[in-house]
C-alpha cells in the first residue's frame, strides 16, 4: 500500500512479458469464429476464412448488351453494301442484358447496330421482336458476351483470410456463391473507470471532481479497432468494490481495462488487485506519456483474462491503448497489421526528452512548399486537446536525449497527406480570431492549425520559413508603431505581406467588481497584489515592459512578473479562478471569462 | 417503352442539373439536428454545432503529481546542505494527483523529492501523513500544478461544426462541459433492387439468374458515408410493383436508389416511373462505367425526394454511388469534402478511352524503387473483382482519347501509400500458386498484386522495370529449355534472379468423361471439335504452337484457334460450360473445375 516508486521497464520488454503470458495462457490466437449472413453491417469485420470462389461469375454465358444473339460465322461477309439477314427465332433471338446466350449462339449484336424489319421489309414496330434482322457488319465470336467466369472463376482466390471487409468485398463474396461467411469473433473488452473523484458528463462540478471520459474514449477506440466494449459505471477508490468489478468483468470478457489507480498513490489499488487475482507482469513502463501502466493476467475460476491498468491521464490512457490494446485486438481478430502512413518532416523546435523513455510526441503538420514541417504540441498528459489537434505522432526512442530544431523525424500521420497539403500553419501570437478563422475555413477545404508561441516566436518562424502566417502585435517603443520595425530588423530580405487583421484593446483583467480596487498599471507595485505575466517575446509582455518603463516601475517590484502564461485566455483564467488579482491581455478574453476589464487608452492595432 | 437510346450528358452538366433541382426543392442543407448524449457510438457522426468550451479543463488548479502542496516562497533557500522543514497541516499538506490545490498554496513537491519525518525526526511510517516534510531544493511557483484551463479555457474553440467525430473528440467535448452534443441527422436512403432475374445469395441458380448483391454493396457504402440504408426486397420487372415501392420509399426516405432498370431495355421501367412520379432530370451520362444513370426528383404528396436510377452492373453501381451519392450525403451532413489522397504514377500500358466520356479506371499500384506504377485492371462493368483488387482510381477526363504506356496519371488511392510500398507486383503468366502466395503473404505485412498478361508480357514488364517479379513458362523450341533464352534475348543487360517456383503439367482440358473421345493434340484438326486458345505471348500458346508445328498442323485448321482467353481458369471454364470441347492449360485448373485432363508427356518445369 505504501509503495511509492514504479518500475521503469523498457517498452519492448514490457510488451514481450505481456505477449508471452498471453501465449502461455493459450490466448495468442483468433478468439473464435462467427458465421454471419452477408449484409451491409459486416463492413470492418475481419474474415476468418479465405473466400475461394464457389461458383464462377457469371455462372453462364450472358449477353453483355441488349441485342440479338447470333452464331458469329453466320454474319461473315456482311458489309454496308451487302447486308446479311437473319430470321428471328431461327438465326437470331433478342436478349436483354444479362440473359443467357442460347446454346447455338456465340455472339451478341447490340440492338442499335441492326435493322429490325417486319415481314414486309419495313422497320419493325417492336424493335425487339422483328421478323428479320439485317446486319451490315460481321461480328467475331464472343462479341458482347460476358463469358462464364469473366469476373470470377470457381476456385480462384477472391478474398484472403484476415482481410477487413469493405463494401465491394461483400458483393464479391455474394457473387462467387457465398450467402454466409466466417468472421473472427469480436473481442469483448471491459472498461472499468475508477476514482472517487469521478463524475459523469453533465454532473455539477466541485473543485477536485474529474469528468470521467476516458471510458468513452477507450470504448470508442476499442470499437474502431474491431472490439466490443462494455463500459462499467464509475467505481470509487474502494479496494473491495474495484476488485468485485474486476472479478465480474473477467467472467465474460476477453480483456479488462482498469482505468486510473495504476500508479502508486495512496488510493491506487489496481496493482494490488491484479496481484491478488492473478499475476502482475509489469508495473511501470518507460514510456511518455503513459508511465504508470500495469500489465497483468487475471486467473479466476480457471479462466485467464489479460488486464491492463490504464493511467488516468487522458493522453496517457489513449496512447496506452494504442500501444497495447490495438495490436492485441489485431492478433485476436487475425488481422494483419497495416503499416502506418509515415512521412519525414522537419521538427520546428527543440524538444527535450528523457533518454530512458520512449516518448510519444503529438505534432501539428503542414507543408510549406514541398517540405513538411512538424510543430510539437503540448506534452502534458492531461491535455487531450493535443490529441484532438494532432496531425501525427513522432516517436522519440529510448536512448535519444531529444530533438534539435530542424531535425528530420518520422511522423506517423493521423490525417491524409492531402489534408495536410491544405493545412495553413499560423504560428505566432494567439488571438480569438484564430479560432473564428479556423471555424470559417473548416467547410472550405482548408484547415488552420495554430500553434501559440507569441509574436516574436511567430516572426522567427516566418524568418525560418516554418509558418504560412504569424499573428504579431509587437510595439516599437521608439515609434509607437506595431510590427514593421521588428519585421525589418529580423526579416530584412524576404518579401512579406502585412495584413492588419483586427484591432484589439489591451488592458488589465480584474476579478468581477474589482475587489482589490485596481486603478491602473501603477498599482502593480502594490505588495498586496499578485500579477500574471505573459511569456518572453509575447507582444503583450513587450507592451507591459514599455508601460512599466514609462511608469518607472522595475519588474522585480511586480509580484508575479515571473509567472508566465502563453495565451490571453490562460492568463485571464488565473484571474477568474482567484489565483491572481490581475493580468494583462485583450478585452475579448475578459468577456470570455466574465471578468472586469480596465482598458489602456491606446488602442492596439 | 420502345426507346433504345440514352442521352450522353457530360458529368458536370448532369451533376449541376441534379444539384440545382435539390436546391430548388430546398434540400441543399443539413437535413436536421439530433441531440445525443456523449457515448462511444458517436464516432463517425458529424457535429452540427461548434464545440466552444463551456468550462475550463481542469476547472480548478490541480496537483499534477502525488506530493505535497506548498507556498513556493516558503521553500526559498532550501539546499542539499541546508534543508527547510515545513509542518504538516500548517505549511504543507499531501495531495493525490488531481486533488485541488489549497487556496494558500501555489506549488506541489512530488512525494519522492521530500523526506517525510515523524515527530521524533525519523522517517514517517506513513509517507503521506508525516509530521513534517524536509525539503532540500527550492521550488518555483506553479511547479507540478495543472493550472485551471491548462487543457481548455472556457469559450475556446474545441471542435468545429461539420467535424467528423473521432474517439478523442468525444473526450474533449466531455472535458469542456458537454454531456450532449448536436449531430447532423443521418440521411435515410432507400435501396430498391429490381429485376425478375434477381435471386438472393444462397438461392439455387439457373442460367439467367443474377445473385443480387448491389443492394448490399450500396447499403454498405451508404453507411460508411454516414447514411442509414433501408434495403428493399428484390422487386421483379413489373411496372406497378416497382412504382409502388418507389411511392412507399418516398414517404420516409431522403433519397431513393432504384437499382437496375435504368437503361432503355424492354424491361427497364425506371425512367418511366421517375417521369410519372416527378421530374426526370437526366437519363444517360457520359461516364464509363456507369452510363445508364437516371437522376430525378420524385414529387409525392408535396414531398420532394431525389431519386437515382443506378445501373445494374456492379462496377457501374458502385461508381455511380461514389460520384453522386457520397457528395450528396456530405452536403446533407454538413461535412466538408476531404480532398482525395492522390499520387502521380506511370501507367503501365496503353488504354483506349472514348473521347466523349469521363472514364473511371481501376488500377493496381506498386512502387518499384521510388516511382509508383499504375497497372490498369479489367474494365468490364460486371467485374466486381476489379474493385476488390483496385488500389486506386484514375479518371480519364472527357476530351482525352486514352492513355499511352508510360503516361503520368493522377491516381486517387484506396489504400495508404505505406501499404502500397509493401505491395509486390507480379505481372506475367497466371498460375494458381500466385493465389496461394497472396494468401501466404497477407498476414506477413506484404501484399501480392498480380496482373495477368502472359509470360512474354511479364518479361516485357520486367524489361521496362514495371514489375517486381514475372511468372513465365516460355518454351524455347530450339533447346526445349524454358525461359532463359527469352530472358537473354529481351533483357540481356539487367541482373535478374530466375527462381524455379513450381513444376506444372500442361495438357488438354476435356469435358468430364471425354464425350468427344479426344486422344491428343492431333485431334485438334477434327472439324467437329472446338478449341479455346490463350492470348499472344502466353507460354501455353507458345507450347501449343510448338506442338502443332511438330504435328504439322496449321493454326487455321484448328477450330477456335482465334478465341483467346487470358488465364488457365477462364479457358478451363469454357470447357466446363460446354462452350468448347477442349483447351490447353495446367492440370491444377482441371481439378479446380472438375474436368478431365489429358497430360502431355513432357512435364513443364
Amino acid at each position: 500500500m505504501n509503495k511509492i516508486y514504479l518500475e521503469d521497464i523498457p517498452l519492448e520488454e514490457a510488451r514481450s512479458r505481456f505477449h508471452d503470458a498471453i501465449k502461455e495462457a493459450g490466448l495468442w490466437n483468433i478468439l473464435g469464429i462467427e458465421r454471419m449472413p452477408l449484409n451491409e453491417k459486416l463492413v470492418g469485420r475481419v474474415l476468418a476464412e479465405t473466400i475461394w470462389a464457389k461458383i464462377s461469375s457469371p455462372h453462364y454465358h450472358a449477353s453483355a448488351m441488349d441485342g440479338f444473339a447470333v452464331l458469329a460465322n453466320t454474319t461473315d461477309g456482311a458489309l454496308e453494301t451487302a447486308p446479311i439477314s437473319l430470321k428471328y427465332d431461327a438465326g437470331t433471338v433478342y436478349l436483354d442484358t444479362g440473359d443467357p446466350l442460347p446454346d447455338w449462339a456465340d455472339a451478341v449484336i447490340p440492338i442499335e447496330n441492326v435493322e429490325g424489319l417486319d415481314s414486309k421489309g419495313r422497320i419493325a414496330e417492336n424493335p425487339r421482336k422483328p421478323e428479320v434482322i439485317r446486319i451490315r457488319s460481321a461480328v467475331s465470336p464472343w462479341s458482347h458476351v460476358r463469358v462464364m467466369g469473366e469476373d470470377m472463376v470457381a476456385t480462384q482466390l477472391v478474398l484472403p483470410q484476415g482481410h477487413t471487409l469493405r463494401p465491394v468485398d461483400l458483393g464479391a463474396a455474394a457473387g462467387c456463391g457465398f450467402a454466409d461467411i466466417d468472421l473472427a469473433r469480436e473481442p469483448k473488452v471491459a472498461v472499468i473507470p475508477t476514482g472517487t473523484e469521478l463524475v459523469y458528463p453533465g454532473d455539477a462540478l466541485r473543485d477536485g471532481d474529474i469528468i470521467e471520459y476516458n471510458s468513452i474514449v477507450l470504448a470508442a477506440q476499442l470499437e474502431e479497432w474491431g472490439g466490443i466494449a462494455t463500459r462499467y459505471p464509475n467505481t470509487p477508490d474502494d479496494y473491495g468494490k474495484i476488485k468485485n468489478q474486476v472479478i465480474q468483468a473477467a467472467v465474460d470478457h476477453d480483456l479488462i481495462l482498469l482505468v486510473a489507480g495504476s500508479s502508486a498513490g495512496s488510493e491506487d489499488y489496481s496493482a494490488q488487485i491484479v496481484s491478488e487475482l492473478g499475476d502482475m507482469l509489469v508495473h511501470g513502463i518507460a514510456v511518455r506519456p503513459g508511465h504508470p501502466v500495469i500489465l497483468g493476467m487475471i486467473n479466476q475460476d480457471g479462466k485467464k483474462t489479460p488486464i491492463i491498468g490504464v493511467p488516468g491521464y487522458p493522453v496517457s490512457a489513449a496512447i496506452t491503448a494504442e500501444i497495447f490494446v490495438e495490436p492485441l485486438l489485431g492478433q485476436w481478430l487475425g488481422r494483419p497489421a497495416v503499416p502506418p502512413q509515415e512521412i519525414t518532416a522537419k521538427i520546428t523546435r527543440k524538444v527535450n526528452s528523457p533518454a530512458g523513455d520512449d516518448e510519444y510526441l503529438q505534432v501539428a503538420v503542414a507543408y510549406l512548399g514541398e517540405k513538411p514541417l512538424a510543430a510539437p504540441l503540448s506534452r502534458g498528459s492531461g491535455v487531450i486537446t493535443s490529441l484532438v489537434r494532432a496531425d501525427g505522432l513522432v516517436i522519440i526512442p529510448r536512448g535519444i536525449q531529444g530533438l534539435q530544431a530542424g531535425d528530420e523525424v518520422k511522423v506517423r500521420l493521423y490525417r491524409s497527406q492531402a489534408e495536410l497539403m491544405n493545412t495553413i500553419f499560423a504560428i505566432g501570437s494567439h488571438d480569438l480570431t484564430l479560432d473564428l478563422m479556423a471555424q470559417f475555413l473548416s467547410p472550405r477545404k482548408r484547415r488552420l492549425a495554430s500553434v501559440n508561441v507569441g509574436s516574436l516566436g511567430g516572426i522567427m518562424a516566418l524568418k525560418r520559413g516554418e509558418t504560412h502566417l504569424a499573428g504579431s502585435h509587437l510595439l516599437d517603443p521608439e515609434t509607437g508603431e506595431y510590427n514593421l520595425a521588428y519585421l525589418k530588423q529580423h526579416i530584412p530580405d524576404k518579401k512579406l505581406r502585412v495584413v492588419t487583421l483586427v484591432g484589439r484593446t489591451q488592458g488589465l483583467f480584474l476579478a468581477r467588481g474589482n475587489p482589490k480596487n485596481i486603478q491602473g498599471l501603477a498599482d502593480l507595485e502594490r505588495p498586496d497584489l499578485s500579477f500574471v505575466n505573459r511569456q518572453h517575446g509575447a507582444g503583450t509582455r513587450l507592451l507591459l515592459d514599455y508601460q512599466l518603463a514609462q511608469l518607472d516601475i522595475q519588474p522585480d517590484q511586480v509580484n508575479g512578473y515571473d509567472h508566465e502564461e502563453y495565451t490571453h485566455l490562460s492568463a485571464a483564467a488565473l484571474v477568474a479562478s482567484g489565483r491572481a488579482d490581475c493580468a494583462l491581455g485583450i478585452e475579448a478574453a475578459s468577456y470570455a471569462l466574465d471578468l472586469d476589464f480596465l482598458p489602456f487608452n491606446n488602442r492596439e492595432i
